[in-house]
């Protein structure tokens, strides 16, 4: 029993990170699951936010957003409702939490890494998605940081991130959902984990229904799974040259 | 190895479920897990929201509030500084995801039921108390609205709700972290779980570590065994009658 | 002729005063009128609104809500709208003035004291309510400071300040109106005193209809014996210890 | 011992009261009060806000305001803050009471009449001359109304409202203060009263000082004569003919 | 074939401009442009905004906002409505930039003024009126700085600004268009010129209609003579004194 | 005398239009003008905004915003800010007026198209290269309405629309400004024009400069072809097929 897009239940849509998206940020990242597309920008600032200064330590955060025309109905823009709504603010905390579960906030030194995650086209699993490029997005980040010489020790990143979607369709335990099966799962969960098989962060859901113990073990199973294919794809795109021009060391700047 | 209040790893704090703590509302309930105490008010409204008016179905859904006063160093009042934080936001949603598992909103007919939790002292695992004393509001809300006759099949309620949070502190699983805990455990995580036994949603989150599946695994066990224990104190609650006047059959009113 | 809760015109409802409701805030006070509860916290930060600073005075200021359980229908949540109307503005200020009108803000030295009056359930006088809870909050937290060896000079309280409402109904002049009454007045007065006798602020207000001279005049005695009734219940709570744990004072801390 | 500006204690300030000052609202008046100047404009529209409609009932209601060059310092803008302050809401929800105080709503039929009071230039005393104009741009409006043959009834005002502030200066019990009376007034308090002689509102307040119940006799005594005097003035300003065209009756609007 | 006023095509309405019209701004000027009318304040503030410290420059920028009662139909109050509109932004940022054009802020020194322009009356041309209005309220401000011996350089000013609309009606190039032919205007355009007769924007569109390149060059001529006018009249306005009391020279100051 | 990048003064940079670039919206355009890239998405829905409705006119109207990682340093996003900035509410005022130039809105039927312009990159000219891609995608959306047989006429587009700006830079007119240039530019003017020639929208502004007529006059002829060329290129790009699925007639909807 094939899924609508022909895929078997434990296998990931088409995966494709092309890095060097955008010519301003350290980190540009087009990172595409199937029809899902989101563009990761790490940008560098220097300094931290005021409650952090002068801890020696550095600051990584995340703000997810949905571009009005990215869904299949347009959705009104926020910065137009003057509001951000919950589910914008949920997966923008989410996104941050993770990558700084990778890096060493000590060795990044005062500097702060914005990730901006700007889904593009939305077809389910946009978090996950936006996870997963975004961890690329903040290695270039780093790589920019290192080249300028403005690290406080030169390997802050203690693991690769990635992350995906697996939930219950129609009875069956799946992966990475697009949204025609999103939307009609009974149980829905994103898993973020490391390259080394670790967990950082596990959040599972019934959808008006609730869930077994085993269903969950199931799920986790399919899950890391998923990401140790997303870690090797990550690895392969980071096995390319900086897609941009990096800077002089810090010495030589004014 | 006792904890720093005298307790066992796997021991719930005092837990207390004080019904009709306010007059006005059709549940308004008191929950208080050792220092924690969040009031839990559930209040009907006739009709739903626009969006799915005339679907024959009841809409539940939740507020979640901190007091400024409620935390050990005051914290700002969301509504003057014109904002509802992320935090906020999601653990709102959180709390009505998790009521609506329980919950058969076409039996409660063309029904709102607005829980609101508002946090009167805050001393760790806020969001779990507050889950677990709006179902015990919405359980008084329910029995508001059948002795009302307002519900479109009695018995819309089917299995009860509980939450607790669970972590890695000092490297061992504990149950039921108070700030004190909470605010430097390895690892955090909530689960909200129905008397059946089943899941509703499980949030685990690595604070700024990551942790192994078999981690996972024993801080479900511990979890699993807490809401068991909360479920039995919710029966206990409840089995005692409605707190205020219930009012009289629909045919009566003008 | 009794009014529908059986006391007469001039007669306040049961009054209760508790201290220490709350653990974290220097002062926290459960004050009741009848049904009607508000909590009242104050909270001592050190130093100033910057527009203050190097004054060498302190600050007090209020901010005053209501639950939105708090109320027989529900009310909506200001953070929620995004805005805070203009009842709620206009009460936090007059509490904010009548409690700055009994305390040497030099004697209180750069320190700020703000008081949270949350309103968790209402059956109408909430501000008159709050205003007496605060004092008695403001007292426990001046206590406070001057444990910690805070102050600027030892007695920054001048006075005891009280409030309660008057108002006519049926034609007749009555005391500490609740909502059943506030509704239906033709005329409506707040008044806060001290316990000197003299007046802070008063505000009267008819309801779409107008009023004599002479019936100010009778309003202003009847409120005036209400408020000594308060500032003897307030002195009665204050003559009781401290209810939690003073701080060292200040030579000790870091 | 005379005022700074000369006057006597117990005499207003020089006040004009120009009708007419804008083409487009029913109702249009300058008012001055020596160097404070406030425009009410009184704009008629039909039909009521939805939570009246159907009731019959008209509705009244006040909006004041402050342009950023009125005051002695630039003010910043409210739009610009995307807030209204508290003194803003206070005073708005002020005017609009005074004023619904002497007009019978039934009679309005089912119009609304937003009274709009833009300070331009602030020389203490903006809230009692706004009311003091605005009764005269209502009353302006009700002719047009009138004239428009939309009233309920032909007489819906019962009777004219005036108000002025009043206060202790230098010891001394002083009418209509100015800003360089009013920032130093160890008393404020605003009075609101008809052409009858009975009162509207009342608001005493102690500026950081409290005050005797006698010291609250004698500023009423003189605010009343004050409005007295200022209730002539109106008088004559309305008895001149309506200051623009008035409508055809509705019955040859299309 | 006379315009609805009696004006041929290419005459102004009358144009009135009144200095000192407040008394707290350095300049405040009550520009009229036939019923159109404008209050132009421009207030001094030393410094400079956080952006700009420290480079020596001073700061010219704007505000303009429409009084709710300056319109046919009153607006809404955008400080009620929490924003300003996207015409209102658009409006302010012309004016600001057009007087930014004719002053050296190297001269003016670390000093700012702002130009409130609000609208009181509104018949068409607001923005044009402004500028024009506010020209004089700035060369006021200067003149103020200049007694208060404040400026880097005696003569900030390098031209005089004005500014009017030009438009197509009924086929019919026509200068300075009232609100009745505003709004039926097939193409509207405004320029801001100098007194050398150099432009400093211009801004032309098409009403649900396109233009001809020809028609665009006949409507600069005329509104290249309509400015020119304006600067007399403008500096007839200016050569009369100052209208208040000018400040001390900067030594004299405390 | 080449510029930066070596075009001469009058050529465009290298411009590319591509079609069908996002898979929901009826038409999705990414423009590029150089190193600019706008993502132009036209969104149909059914009905008119509710100022309109049961008018027979459709209604096309346009949002404008930068994602944070566009420029060259991040730039906050507006959601979080809680507020639409003067220029991007200026600029999607100006994107939406020349679109409404180019069609019948009473051809267009009941129907309300959005088109949003998320710039990707900016490198100088994003609001000129947004109307250029917004016309396409606004084409193709008016064929999608076709196809589904939702026009109330079949050709509702009158002409086409392009934009292109121009300036005066190291004293040379030069066409199709990148940042570089309009950084430094003292004069700085955007054209919106037709097909057939005629304009829609001229802006010009001197940079704290003024400009001569005669400059003004080469500014627009070369705008004037720099917009003939971007028609032909619009052309070239609508020549080929729609890039998506054509929806059903409209009587083969449910």
């Amino acid at each position: 029993m094939l899924r609508t897009d022909g895929r078997n239940d434990d296998v990931l849509r088409d995966i494709r990170i092309t890095r060097g998206f955008q010519q301003w940020p350290a980190g540009s990242v087009l990172v595409e699951f199937g029809n899902t597309r989101v563009l990761c920008a790490a940008s560098v600032t220097e300094g931290v936010p005021r409650w952090r200064a002068g801890s020696g330590l550095g600051w990584v955060t995340a703000e997810y957003a949905m571009l009005p025309s990215a869904t299949h109905t347009r959705s009104d823009r926020e910065s137009v409702k003057g509001r951000i709504g919950g589910r914008t603010h949920e997966i923008s905390r989410l996104i941050g939490r993770s990558l700084r579960a990778c890096i060493d906030l000590a060795a990044l030194g005062e500097n702060t890494i914005v990730i901006d995650c700007d889904v593009i086209q939305a077809d389910g699993g946009t978090r996950t998605a936006a996870i997963t490029g975004a961890y690329v997005a903040l290695a270039d980040a780093v790589t920019w940081l290192g080249a300028a010489n403005r690290l406080a020790d030169p390997l802050p990143l203690s693991c690769a991130v990635s992350a995906v979607s697996v939930g219950v369709v129609d009875g069956r335990v799946r992966l990475d959902l697009p949204y025609e099966e999103d939307s009609r799962a009974e149980v829905d969960m994103n898993v973020v984990a490391t390259d080394a098989g670790t967990l950082i962060e596990v959040q599972g859901t019934g959808e008006g229904a609730t869930f077994a113990r085993s269903t969950l073990d199931k799920m986790l199973d399919l899950a890391l799974e998923g990401c140790a294919q997303l870690n090797r794809l990550q690895a392969e795109a980071l096995a390319l040259p900086y897609p941009g021009v990096l800077p002089e060391p810090r010495g030589k700047r004014k």
